[in-house]
């Protein structure tokens, strides 16, 4: 193992992150907020950052699976670790098991929160908690790509590992540019979110908030009441549009300024997707009409808003789903598993894995019935190599194996249901953030105890990395063989 | 399709299926009760024999996999129709719809019941219910094969169908006596637990329906109470060694009695699932010892026995396991998924092809490391075929994809909660019986809706027959080609 050249690049991770952490300083000068968190944490990561210079000077800069891998893992974990301190020293979360934990559910976009009262925290430490999931949507190592030159090897480490999907895709020769178009493109559709808020009547502040929250898909609002505290329906519908935005894969909107349109028209995940969400609003509107006065056209809304939240798995709400029938919240259950789209901001498992799954099931019947015959499984006719769907299928295979250690271990807690467990893990597994649960174990993740927290942030870190170099990290052959240096 | 083959082939089950309802008729006229619901039964499955006999005369006996896996198939809810009659003509269950669930429930080996109040019924009847399992246990077409001798082909479709594992395995050169063979291990099995319970102080009917229904690992029980009813440790423990027994694969049995001890040593399937069952006894045996005054004896006895009813997928109980602590439950519904080792006559998963998927896993990240070498998924050092690992992936994710639809449509139901509608449909899918529930749908299936009992009656017979059958069935495509007659 490379040690010195994984020091290096979690150096530059660790040093861009304390760069970016000028921003919320700034914010919080503006509000005349303590910056004081802020800088202490600057100071760390710029430490940090020297002496990870200072010790990786002229290293190997070969890097292999092994390394690219967990280097990546490693580097978020880091990064939460230094992203928790402005949390702990203003004295927003006091406890650094739970500030590590809130600033890992920020960066992994899962929105988990441990906070009761989030209205009583400073500007400044609430725009750190958003912005968090504003950097985690598209990946940090990905911007590090952007703005630091690296070997085109070990980009595709990197696209593999934090852009989402069955396949990283080069949408240019160059994985740098790649990264540099993905960036604005976030970017771009970020500010129009703002602007559009902005328009329906939210204050600045709460526009860039909730804009940075929806474009990661991550969920931290900075009202206790998430989106429902406007009782503003253009703001909700607004939210639920870009969320459901930021659930397509970024390629689309790539394609849209080429003007390859047909491309875009053709895209069968867009397609399976956009009629997955049509699907699931309609049904769960029927299914809670009768508490909306039978009014459908408050129960679309509603329904419309709550389907985005689940399936782009941001995790805003405007309504308390949790009291809807069941019918509708094991629909939201199974929208949170299946997620988005691939190669956008949402967690989940993806529908385009889903529609490798599912037509690997039905290539199997029919060889079943004509055991001569083989049909590839195919994606807009084109045949999926059969490396990525064994892939696939392990991916899911391993996922729910994940999913079921983790209820497992969560139902140690005392007082806890099936329900809760369950969802909770899937929920930090898809990077959603609410689950379903009951009296000491609704609303939030602050009554979970330690260790809970602890699994939980690994398990959001499983999400937000699809799996493979959290579980190489913590795979113990992957330490034990000699290493290259 | 070739139909006239497909119902020679029904009608030579139901044949036998009229023959086999003799011995309930006995049972009924032992106990002076009325005959006459089985009188009707068998005439039922007599004219049905004959009438397929005249329809099916002369016709073309060749067939395909279409016909092999959706003759199986149909076999099963044609015998469930038949086998219902005598409850529904003595009024033991007077609904059809109650009597087709509680029928298939029992040749599935499900265990799942309507039944309120066992006790009031006639012996005769119970008798016919646990009867079922034992038939359903090791198939009733591997029955018939065993008895009326068919082309090897179509042999090794129904050995494939109705013996459960990821790969159907010849004992011996020839399919037939593979069955007979199958057939005398499960009768000399099943006679061992009778004595064992006559022993223990069992009235004989009552050793004989329970040996019954975990021969088949099915959990029909003539008392309410379960074996709960009778108090007695000993028969506890004879219950809960038997079921673990019928969990192992019967070809372990067949090795013993040809003295290749060094085969059964070496079985890893069978090393593991004795270790699950031990690691699960031994944790919920901690986990639940607050409950019986801190003995870790009597702990150690409820938790052995209801281990085994979940793992074995059998579903007698002894003890008030839904009320004990969320860890215990959590590791019972994981059981379930489990199910014992191929080639029992246990449901679930299978441990085999547990093991399959866990090392498929291993290979995965191995590969992910080290791009160039592909390791096979190996069992006991020999290399599983890439059709089998292939169609154990798709297998467990058709499996889980049932479940979630399975899950959404039971969460229909009115007052359900996720816990009640999850497990519902995995115990039926694993054909354990006994679940998660509360209020109106605790304890039993009684309160289901119709639809809901007929989804789940297809989910106990996918269960039973491995998923393919049944899918084949019900996919559309199956019944649109042109057929060979």
């Amino acid at each position: 193992m490379n040690y010195r050249m994984i020091l290096k690049i979690i150096g530059r991770v660790v040093g861009i992150e304390g760069a970016l952490l000028l921003i919320p300083t700034a914010v919080a000068l503006y509000f005349k907020e303590s910056p004081k968190g802020f800088l202490v944490s600057i100071a760390a990561c710029a430490a940090f950052f020297g002496l990870s210079v200072l010790i990786s000077k002229n290293c190997d800069n070969r890097i292999y699976a092994k390394e690219g891998f967990t280097s990546v893992a490693l580097a978020w974990v880091v990064m939460a670790a230094f992203g928790a301190i402005p949390f702990v020293i203003e004295a927003a979360i006091p406890n650094y098991i739970n500030a590590f934990f809130e600033t890992i559910s920020g960066f992994t976009t899962t929105g988990a929160s441990i906070i009761n009262d989030i209205e009583i925290l400073p500007k400044g430490i609430l725009f750190w908690r958003s912005f968090t999931h504003w950097i985690g949507g598209m990946g940090i190592l990905v911007f590090v790509m952007a703005v630091v030159p690296m070997s085109e090897e070990y980009s595709m480490y990197i696209m593999r590992a934090e852009v989402p999907g069955p396949e990283a895709g080069k949408l240019t020769a160059k994985v740098q540019h790649t990264s540099i178009i993905l960036y604005l493109i976030y970017i771009f559709i970020t500010l129009a979110e703002t602007v559009a808020l902005k328009i329906c009547g939210l204050p600045l502040y709460d526009s860039v908030v909730h804009a940075m929250g929806t474009a990661g898909t991550g969920g931290f609002s900075s009202k206790n009441a998430s989106i429902g505290a406007y009782g503003m329906p253009s703001v909700e519908i607004v939210i639920a549009v870009f969320m459901m935005l930021f659930g397509v894969n970024f390629n689309i909107y790539f394609f849209m300024i080429l003007k390859k349109f047909r491309a875009v028209v053709r895209n069968e995940e867009l397609r399976v997707y956009l009629f997955v969400v049509a699907f699931a609003t309609v049904t769960i509107a029927f299914n809670i009409r009768h508490l909306y006065d039978n009014s459908m056209a408050t129960a679309l809304r509603y329904s419309f808003f709550q389907v985005n939240t689940f399936a782009s798995t941001t995790g805003y709400t405007t309504a308390a789903y949790e009291m809807w029938p069941q019918y509708s919240k094991t629909v939201l259950t199974l929208l949170m598993f299946m997620g988005a789209c691939a190669g956008s901001t949402a967690g989940g498992m993806k529908v385009s894995r889903l529609i490798i799954l599912v037509r690997s099931a039905k290539v199997e019947l029919k060889h079943l019935l004509h055991p001569r015959s083989f049909n590839p499984v195919a994606i807009e006719k084109k045949a999926v190599s059969k490396e990525t769907l064994r892939s696939t299928l392990v991916f899911f295979e391993i996922e729910m194996f994940a999913l079921a250690l983790g209820t497992l271990l969560i139902s140690l807690e005392k007082g806890i249901d099936l329900t809760a467990s369950l969802t909770s893990v899937a929920s930090c597994l898809a990077n959603v953030g609410p689950y379903f649960g009951f009296g000491k174990f609704s609303g939030n993740f602050a009554n979970f105890s330690y260790p809970s927290k602890l699994l939980l942030s690994v398990f959001m870190l499983m999400g937000r990395l699809e799996l493979y170099p959290v579980v190489i990290l913590l795979y113990p052959s992957t330490w034990k063989k000699k290493g290259q240096f």
